[in-house]
């Protein structure tokens, strides 16, 4: 396959990437300057090279232990447990989280054959009797992510001195009620809060 | 700035990819098999190597002439001028073309600094003189792309023997009369053909 052919495809088989913006990505990489194409074939070795799971939280990070586990001013007491590394991304954006996080490396799944032993939960549960007094379960909205939530709460059920929260479910801000959907207005509702 | 900050900057510098598209593409890569992430970052690094403009007709390949240019089955009477390489594939994709392809390389834009001499024009008159009966002119039907087709009909015009035709303007195949601009229904309309 000729080369072109061969990015093409590389670009197609990336989530979300269809044929025709794996050609346009191809065509443009061939139409800058080709130091600013080469940086990004660097950053792909470099991230493969670099980047490992967290030993601790099974972030992926650089650095060893990550820098959330390494920052000795971030809130040990609270653990907010995720699915996956890039969740932490999205949770440090809203910067209202200060504690320390966990990552499961995905969600429970039988069909797929993913159950608690293919998760991080053993390290969870060893963690968890350092010191942790609130246990914040942000696993996905779905139903995957509630199942993979309710197995977590009956795991930890039993440790002394721990509350476990879950993320807030209700209508996004700057969404619009009319579009929202059935499940999340009903949740809306059961979770609403006087003014 | 860290491995994964850096990738994610370097996906997001791709034309239609967000800082959050660039940011699943990032941990994607990190999730997959290192060998799949390491393929694409390969395939960047072959196209920079192996990839050349052809030296003919300007199109982007491995080979020197380019398929199009080597490929004697294809009419060579027959002529069709693009703006870019990447054209070319959506051509072929239809089908309907058997001749040769020549890359302007753009279009002409004066406030970009891009006249007559920055696109590969003067090779397209070398070649025009080599038998070539018929010029299809395929730029864009963008303002940019219908100056240069005017251009190009201008410059060509004192060549004997040469017929000029461009591409027909009407709705889109599988489009919504609804949803086309004014102007592309009157392009539809001053095109009408006799059922």
């Amino acid at each position: 396959m000729s080369a072109i052919e061969t990015l093409i495809g590389e670009f197609a088989r990336l989530p979300g990437i269809g044929r025709k913006t794996a050609q346009r990505l191809t065509y443009y990489l061939l139409k800058t300057r080709p130091e600013d194409a080469r940086r990004l074939s660097g950053a792909i070795d470099r991230v493969l090279a670099e980047v490992r799971p967290c030993d601790e939280c099974g972030n992926l990070s650089s650095e060893a232990p990550c820098e959330f586990c390494r920052n000795t001013r971030r809130d040990a007491a609270q653990m907010c447990v995720v699915e996956e590394a890039s969740d932490i991304a999205a949770i440090e954006a809203s910067g209202r989280f200060r504690g320390r996080y966990h990552v499961l490396g995905g969600h429970l799944s039988p069909l797929d054959g993913v159950g608690p032993d293919e998760l991080n939960i053993a390290s969870l549960m060893r963690r968890l009797s350092e010191g942790v007094t609130e246990l914040i379960v942000a696993t996905n909205p779905s139903v995957e992510g509630e199942a993979t939530a309710a197995y977590l709460h009956r795991t930890v059920a039993a440790l002394p001195g721990l509350v476990v929260t879950r993320l807030a479910r209700g209508l996004p801000v700057g969404g619009n009620l009319e579009y929202a959907d059935g499940v999340t207005i009903a949740e809306a509702f059961s979770g609403r809060r006087e003014m």
